[in-house]
């Protein structure tokens, strides 16, 4: 079984590890977002793409969800003391590594989904990262700040900020522009099932759709498509999707984010069994649905999940 | 009193800090040795320059005299395991900093004296560090490697190799199209006394003197310039200058060493007790010569050598 996932960082890290054990011997290809990297002391960070790939090759800091497990801050802390900066993102010394070897690599001439092969040759993911794209898009967030509207970094609205002014618009700078990554579009088009894990529908999944071709390829896969809420009873199940679903217009409910894929997209959704009565909205806007425990508490529950969502995928194959 | 040093690495480092306490009140100029630097993972790194910085900043690593204390390593570490190196080159996780702040300034367009300058607001010398060039000058040494004559840095000579195959030839690549960087020979031009610390002559001071302009014009300052011998006994104090004074035909002798710097340059020389005997030498070659302990034992026995050197240049002037 061949299986697509548009994935995000924390979120959609930790479904994949479910993913792997619920369906051991597919073949698994992660489309990652690229919309949230950033460059940081002339390194390029690619803060999903190694989420994915750190929790997937067991290097992942389990606490915190992202960043190296056993790291120290040595490099960080100096950087500091010469007063460069930013302070605020978070990266620790054998981070640190991974965006060296990225950055000397591009510099080199090497597409991102090269670079992000090399990586994962070390890594050993146990499924194939690809970014969305090689081209450079940057998600951008506009905001009032100190009564003055302007575009910040996603990183900076979500990790410096966290999210504490509201989103007035999320724009992911370059996309528009930009060609999907080699691979991309293979992978999609040999998908038997495609999924969107429990990752933010806007600033993760909605950047990779917005890459030309992409949203098309998967609504013209003739594969099931279903994708998992990551709003469990009104709120956010980690993180702040809330802010910036509020800034494209739709409300933080797991009906509305299927809504706002809509039927067109997706063909199946899971909501979480809090949310069960808004298993009939969701069915009205034509897409098969069902309320299943959605907490990723332990490997066993997330691995349920993900049971979940390819019987979905077998019921809109069948249906 | 204006007091100029040419500088290499260690040895230049330790006779500073005696110098500091010898004249407390000098205005010191450092011209630092650049021939060594090296592109390792897509940084600049400067060894001699960081290692006068750090020595004379309170952050040097005491028993190895180079690197940074209280140090780590997993940078490296994880460099490694991707399969990146050189691993031979011991850059540590708080080191790794001072790298990449010069890299990104030096990619902002600044030169690199206006970056250690910026690197020295942090670390206070207490000293005007000048890198000898702004220009890029690398030390090459030409040796045989597997029955091939090759070319390798100097770096990969010193630390990989160990020096451990004849040096048949030492180029500081570049130096002939290399200016002095700002201010190198305006501190030469005020000078009251330009020293030579126990440094290596070839690869350290050798090179220093290398980049046009910078050798007349301390033989035109008409000042007295008194170096302190770095070999003792016949051997080099530390390191390995005899590998690299034979590949210019240079005996490894304190003797020696004053004769290839010459009376043209040279005005005084101190070389250790234990070499007594050729002071007599040293003064046919029409250089000034005291036999003195030239151990940097501890601090009180480098200023000791610092205040001696200071004595010959007032003796040297007086004559």
């Amino acid at each position: 079984m061949r299986i697509v996932v548009l994935a995000g960082g924390i979120g959609g890290a930790r479904f994949l590890r479910g993913l792997k054990q619920a369906a051991p011997d597919a073949d698994i290809t992660v489309i990652g977002n690229t919309g949230d990297d950033i460059h940081l002391f002339g390194l390029k960070v690619c803060p999903d793409l190694d989420t994915v790939m750190y929790t997937l090759g067991g290097g992942i800091n389990e606490e915190q969800g992202w960043g190296r497990a056993d790291e120290t801050f040595h490099l960080k802390e100096e950087l500091a003391a010469y007063g460069v900066g930013p302070e605020w993102f978070g990266l620790g010394d054998r981070d640190f590594a991974t965006h060296i070897v990225r950055t000397q690599m591009i510099a080199a001439g090497f597409p991102l989904s090269a670079v992000t092969q090399a990586l994962c040759d070390r890594w050993k993911p146990g499924v194939h990262l690809v970014p969305m794209t090689d081209d450079r898009v940057e998600t951008h967030v506009a905001v009032e700040l100190d009564g003055e509207r302007k575009a910040v970094h996603f990183q900076e609205y979500w990790v410096r900020l966290r999210a504490s002014v509201p989103a007035e618009a999320v724009v992911p700078v370059g996309a528009e522009q930009a060609k999907p990554a080699p691979g991309v579009l293979e992978a999609i088009a040999e998908a038997d099932v495609i999924l969107f894990p429990p990752s933010n529908p806007v600033v993760s999944v909605g950047t990779i759709l917005a890459v030309p071709g992409i949203r098309e390829a998967i609504a013209d896969a003739g594969v099931p498509v279903v994708g998992l809420s990551p709003i469990v009873g009104d709120a956010p199940v980690r993180g702040m999707a809330d802010k910036v679903l509020a800034a494209v217009g739709v409300e933080s409910t797991a009906a509305a984010v299927a809504e706002h894929y809509g039927s067109g997209l997706l063909d199946g959704w899971l909501v979480d069994t809090v949310d069960a009565e808004s298993v009939t909205r969701v069915k009205a806007a034509g897409i098969l649905c069902r309320a299943v425990p959605l907490m990723m508490t332990d490997l066993d529950a997330t691995a349920q999940m993900a049971r979940e969502a390819l019987t979905l995928a077998e019921e809109v194959r069948e249906a």
